[in-house]
């Protein structure tokens, strides 16, 4: 009944999770604004995984394009192709239309009324299956959860999903995409789900912005909860677990 | 018809409130953001009542997984499975949703209608009368009011709750799950109902995130309301109640 | 024609109130928040009448049971059931649900279209007359008003409470509780209809919480608005007049 | 075609509105929070044009009642019974809803139909001419535009109302209440509409709130708009025109 | 192809218009608070149109009657009488409802229906074509978008009516009210709409209101986007353009 | 599979982007307020393409008319007239509505049914055709936007806009209007789509509004996201790339 732990691998990152990482098994909300770099940091989590810890990924897209972010990615020297072609890394592509334009009218609608739960789960268990995966990435599940209109059934929809996950016994990053922009914003329903919560942020710090990586919460482990600076390098992201955000 | 306390154990909390502790047979809201250790605090209080007061506890949990909450715990030192083996602990797992996602669709609707007040309050005293329990955890209310969308019945709700839970003369903790994030923000129905509220915040002073530990209310005892700075250590939670929050 | 008055009897208060206290018959709104002494201010206004100026009261709890009542009260060396027994107090419980929650569901509807203004009136005025009263006390008059969803309708019920406590000739306190905490609050419409408003409100200064009364508004009187700290100690309530609440 | 101004009598009102008073016959919005002394300064103009300049008043209530409004008036030496029988002041009372409390429950609902713009214009029109005339207060209007829950309808109802208002010849105060606090409010659709707006408000300088008077608007006039202090001693209210309300 | 622009007249502004003025045949949107002088500076254009420039006007008013604009303007020493008599200057009176309160209540409904774009416009082209007018004000534009009670048609309408002004080759000025006060106000849609737009604010500067003129846009101009500060003297709006709003 | 970037050609931009520009075939959001020189922006993108990178453009244009934009980028001393004859630049008129006011009123309903996605790419890519186009605004997105009241409607709308855009293989910027003015403003769904954000803002600095430029966003490169100064002078829009935007 000990406790396992699986480092990210992402510079300074672990040092702040108590010198170990991400409990095993456990789902965790990284929740950020636009360009905060969401999308490099799962990657770089699934990256640091299949390449200095033998674990395979899953990374389920329902927003960018495959072709995209593997395009993208190459400015950090990270060849997704060749983890594809290792099976270390699948993609799952689910983004719920797909069907062209000119029919899409009538199509959104049954779209979005299958596109659900279900398969969302089935199509995570089967790329899970296919490269033997301990870590699965979902990015954004925002859209997921705003097909759920009433907060109840929103709420239930997200329990449903962590709760499956944990039956694949992987590491999993829920990505979650931030409104309000100020320290003083609401806090959301999945953060009081999820078993940790990262948030990707950004402050005014007189005539700068700082980019501020923050560890909410994180279920097991005894955390530093701190607002540290990180920044976007050609490296990937790298946090400063030692450094104040403001002087 | 003197009143009687309970100690809650939790250092630095019982100066707090008057040397004394909880009004015996008070339901106490204890309400907090994502990461701030309201479950801590929640299993502190049974834990400290099991092995120092001779007082069992039942924790009603209605979204963490007991199996969950047992492994997180260990952190502290605390071995829950051995006060459960010993009849000190009974877990009440009533987490509405249980069944699997395949047939979720349509089972969710059933299982909220279900999912009402009766059963719940059913489940707490079979678990009071399991071990004879002195003191009740209730792990978050929060879903639990969120399923009566019209104000008014939620507060009826609220209300029924709380009478049910004074018959039987346990001392409860009821934990809630904060939405706004600043000094400023809305109080809720729940704290003015319950007949006690303690704040677990954060705020930030400085380039500093602070942990904040408040009585807000207290029915029948003189307490001290300052905002008190409080730690989640390897022992678990530790207010400072001589320390002010700001210098 | 001439205005008579009756002293609150609350240390420091009567001294705002133009040294003389409340104008006799009118209804005055108490609002503050969770923990702010809203019950303590309004049962320490009835304890002064009865045992210090022979007036008898009537308090009408909408919430709290009136041992609960009884027994918080006893910290402050008031002995409320020797007041009932002397026919100098008198509790009307008609806090609108009391069936046993096995029946509730059903049963929560059909109370709340019974309790309306008229239970509410007609059990004032019985126990106006059993002890003969001449201070009245509504604890809280919030949950009544939550009970009319538009807002037309909710200002006219107000209205109409107020016009028929009028008729008894008693000196009234509504208790209210606050939502908002800041300064900036909206006005509630509720001020506007009462013919008195008294706020008891809890604001940071510097590193410590004050508490802080205002009489708001006064009808008749000309009173000091400014807002002065006050106290709850084992004596109850106290204000102090000539103080200031920041520096 | 020359601009007439009627004096309010208001000490350093008249001196505010360049040393002239308000344009006769204009409808002027008079808007201050609970306490802040809206009914004081209506009365006081009325007195003051009864006793002063010979003209009459109307004073339309649709909330207190004229014998409170009498008694409360007592303290600043007003005796305004003396005014009425000498027929310089009538009060209109048209609060809408009047029936015994045990009768109320269907007969709010055909209150607030009937009591409409025909019904509070006739009324008006009718104490006009009895007493000939020349000052109208309606206090609150507040309750009158309540009624309109579509906001078109609304502003086209308080249009029609003023422009039957000024049908009259009068010099006519519309009495409403305020909901924020703050100086960063948003305008109210009533400021627009009404040819002069003159605020009654409260602002927290250093460890004191002070009464600030501001005439936000009067068409017509070169008008001094700067905030300044004013208070309500036992003479009624009074404005300092040539102080400044901060430092 | 070349631009043309028309002065305004209004001493400072044109300088902040790169010393042009507004381009002709443009929609401008005035947008400021009650009492900030938005009659004032549309009927200013027109006055120094008409008497300087010999470019006749239409006022399009549909909230003042035409004989209380008439007299305000007097203070100014604008005769308007004489422009009207002079053809240099038309009212269009168009304000909705015209009909005796009596017969009010069904009739407001009849009116709103009735009152569209379409009478908008006629009555507007027959005042251009009547006077020859360069230069048109609809006063205020904010009672009209208010009739479309869905954001989209309200766009749609807004549209229609700045596409359909630019027919008349008039250079035209829409007066709309503010409702948020502080700096950081939401911006509106006519805003986006609008050629132009020209703010008349109110800004706290420690103990003063000060008048703050602001073109946020100008199309087809190099403008001076700066806060400006600005008074209303018995000369009309006078704009100090080299001036800063705070020290 | 080597990422290609088009430069802007704007001043100081491309230095902002890793001294490259916007990545090929990436779609760009850039938002800002009323006279923030959006479609200035947007024309300086596709002036600089067709003079200086031999990349013809198309404008779609969703409220402006093709002949005021060509009328008003004179001041600019951009030719558009020119370009389009030379087949490097196509308007693309696609505003909703175009009938005649007086039959508006049944035709906006059908008009805005008909206005879709399908009519605005059908058009965008016959454009495209036209001119052999590698770069495409579409100005602004927001009204096409508006069209969808389901918010999540209007999330898989963009995304189909989005999806369909790139099948062009142009490089696109959409136009979108920002309605919040503060820093601490919320995050639009659209930033989450879009693969860069470029933000065009004003805030207030001393007695000054300084232009803020902003890279929020730009997937595939390492971008600078510090706020930057930037002007609107008669070359255009300049950016400040080394200069901060508070001292």
């Amino acid at each position: 009944m000990a406790v396992d732990h699986i480092p990210t691998g992402i510079p300074g990152v672990d040092n702040i999770l108590a010198e170990k990482g991400i409990p095993r098994g456990h789902t965790i909300l990284v929740s950020g604004g636009p360009g905060s770099g969401k999308t490099t940091f799962a990657m770089q989590f699934l990256h640091t995984g299949a390449t200095q810890h033998n674990e395979s990924g899953v990374y389920v897209t329902l927003d960018e394009e495959p072709s995209d972010i593997r395009r993208n990615m190459l400015k950090y020297g990270w060849d997704l192709k060749k983890l594809e072609d290792e099976k270390k890394l699948v993609f799952i592509n689910i983004s719920p239309v797909r069907v062209a334009p000119s029919e899409t009218a009538g199509l959104i609608q049954i779209g979005m009324k299958e596109f659900r739960l279900i398969k969302l789960l089935e199509a995570i268990k089967q790329g899970v299956k296919e490269v033997d995966a301990k870590r699965v990435v979902v990015d954004p599940v925002t859209i997921f959860t705003l097909q759920y209109p009433d907060e109840v059934e929103r709420i239930y929809a997200m329990r449903d999903l962590m709760r499956e996950l944990r039956k694949t016994r992987c590491t999993n990053l829920l990505i979650s995409e931030l409104r309000g922009t100020g320290w003083e914003r609401e806090h959301q329903f999945e953060e009081y789900l999820a078993q940790g919560v990262i948030l990707l942020r950004t402050f005014l710090k007189g005539s700068r912005l700082v980019r501020v990586f923050q560890v909410e919460k994180m279920r097991g482990l005894a955390i530093d909860n701190q607002p540290r600076p990180y920044e976007i390098s050609d490296k990937g992201i790298e946090v400063y677990p030692g450094a104040t955000v403001y002087k």
